[in-house]
């Protein structure tokens, strides 16, 4: 069984979409990607903290995942970190309408004893501070340290980003933040750039329009599954994260081709996620959904040409 | 040795891009379909219009390439078909500055007789009277007729396609437009509806972000190829169409598995097309190029992962 450390926002959220909206919900990247990786053979330990005002139904949720929270901080008195957002009728864009860090901004992550020498390190997307103190904390040096982040840290500490992500081996990133950390219009080039600064391999998330796997010249793309329907966008990204750390912290190996079926898991999961609001679709998904759907993505892109050559 | 009838436009472009810009050059549909489908084992005809100030130069480019142009009516005293456009920075929108009928506002095609019992019929995007004129020229039902449209005639004459379009068995048609046509942000929704138009098959590019096949139940997507600089995408979705219809054409098996083969060849081709300014890159491709590229878009694509059910 592999060792999966997540670090992450344990969260509220409350969303509008164009199919209804939400009270606070449970959410946050640590959340999602624990959830996914739990369809995988790992332990997995989630790094964060939280106010007294979580919920104990959240906290059992998780932890009836085989999810370690020692590393869970709860602060009395403390709140926790809050998000707010609403999707546009394309649910390709969304306006934030409030970021309450609260408990996030005086955390200072401790990772579990049990938890310093995992095989594969996810850092969630949030402070990069918050990432690096987490790789300071290991006693040896991971198979694999990835690493998810978002435009609001480019904006405001561009520094400390740049600083971790020379640390890692894995930067996932959506293709309007690839442009942005890059000046590079063309996600060849963009990734051609993240590589330099330190990851040996890249992954461009599109959304709706799939994701692309870099590896110096080595290009691998998953497309997103077409749905009838999707519902809600939130949590896909770090569903995807999960799924992609979760798979290769089970199988332990980390060549160009494994990580392409993890790619593939990542892409199958976050598929799920988008169909129903918050973490509602991805706590109740059977074995067979997901086997079922994996076919789907086989059939969507496996073709057979003769090839001369 | 399949028979491909092709009905386009032959026609003057002048474009605009962030990497310069042309005088007056070769373009329209037919010329860009044409020169896709010439790749493949194919005996081609176009069917078009031009005026007197068609460059012979580039009527025996396409002579070349073993394309009859007997079905080619040249206006004396007339003039060719004209488009001009402006492509903004990311490429993926455009202004239209010029389109000048000419002498295709009053074209009456005439289907030659050795081309009236066709394998395969690519009506390409232009005026749906035309393309529907076409069909009723060909003295037996053809296996196999593809249609390519755009939104100028869904604002102008939708009728008049929506009639074409009950009798084809392929509509290829972008993101946007196929949004446009029923009213459904969701492609499997609106692949579903054009279904129910019509056609068996359904098409739907979207550009850089790759292209999805539909047929009932069945997807299939195939991604556009990453490159390091798209530098001009006139002509692309042609290319893309007539790479589709020349390979099944040559290949005379209608399958949903063979229209997978079909639409991988179309975005091969596509990917070579945006390179160059107009028709520029697809006039000097090598076999070699092309099998090259193929085997790039199988390890794009190609996984392994083991499915249980």
């Amino acid at each position: 069984m592999g060792k999966l450390l997540i670090v992450g926002t344990l969260a509220f959220d409350a969303i509008e979409s164009p199919f209804g909206k939400t009270d606070k919900i449970l959410g946050g990247a640590a959340t999602f990607i624990g959830l996914a990786a739990s369809h995988f053979n790992v332990k997995s330990a989630i790094v964060s903290v939280v106010g007294d005002d979580f919920p104990d139904e959240y906290l059992n949720l998780l932890a009836k995942r085989n999810i370690d929270l020692s590393g869970v901080e709860v602060v009395n008195g403390g709140k926790t970190f809050f998000w707010s957002g609403k999707y546009h009728n394309d649910l390709n864009t969304r306006d934030t309408l409030a970021t309450e860090l609260n408990t996030l901004a005086e955390f200072n992550p401790v990772v579990p004893e049990e938890f310093k020498e995992p095989d594969v390190v996810m850092l969630g997307n949030l402070d990069p501070t918050i990432q690096q103190s987490v790789i300071d904390q290991l006693t040896t040096r991971p198979k694999l340290i990835v690493l998810d982040t978002m435009n609001f840290w480019m904006d405001n500490t561009l520094d400390a980003l740049l600083s971790v992500i020379k640390n890692v081996d894995v930067l996932t990133i959506n293709d309007e933040e690839a442009r942005q950390l890059t000046q590079e219009h063309s996600l060849v080039r963009a990734a051609a750039k993240i590589h330099n600064m330190g990851p040996k391999y890249v992954v461009i998330k599109k959304g709706e329009h799939g994701a692309l796997l870099f590896q110096d010249t080595n290009v691998f793309f998953a497309p997103a599954l077409p749905l009838e329907e999707v519902f809600d966008p939130t949590g896909a990204g770090d569903t995807f994260a999960g799924g992609f750390s979760g798979y290769l912290a089970s199988t332990k190996n980390n060549s160009f081709e494994n990580l392409k079926n993890a790619v593939i898991h990542g892409s199958n999961l976050a598929s799920f996620c988008v169909e129903k609001f918050g973490t509602e679709r991805m706590q109740n998904l059977s074995k067979e959904e997901i086997e079922q759907r994996l076919t789907e993505f086989s059939s969507l892109t496996q073709f057979n040409i003769e090839l001369q050559s």
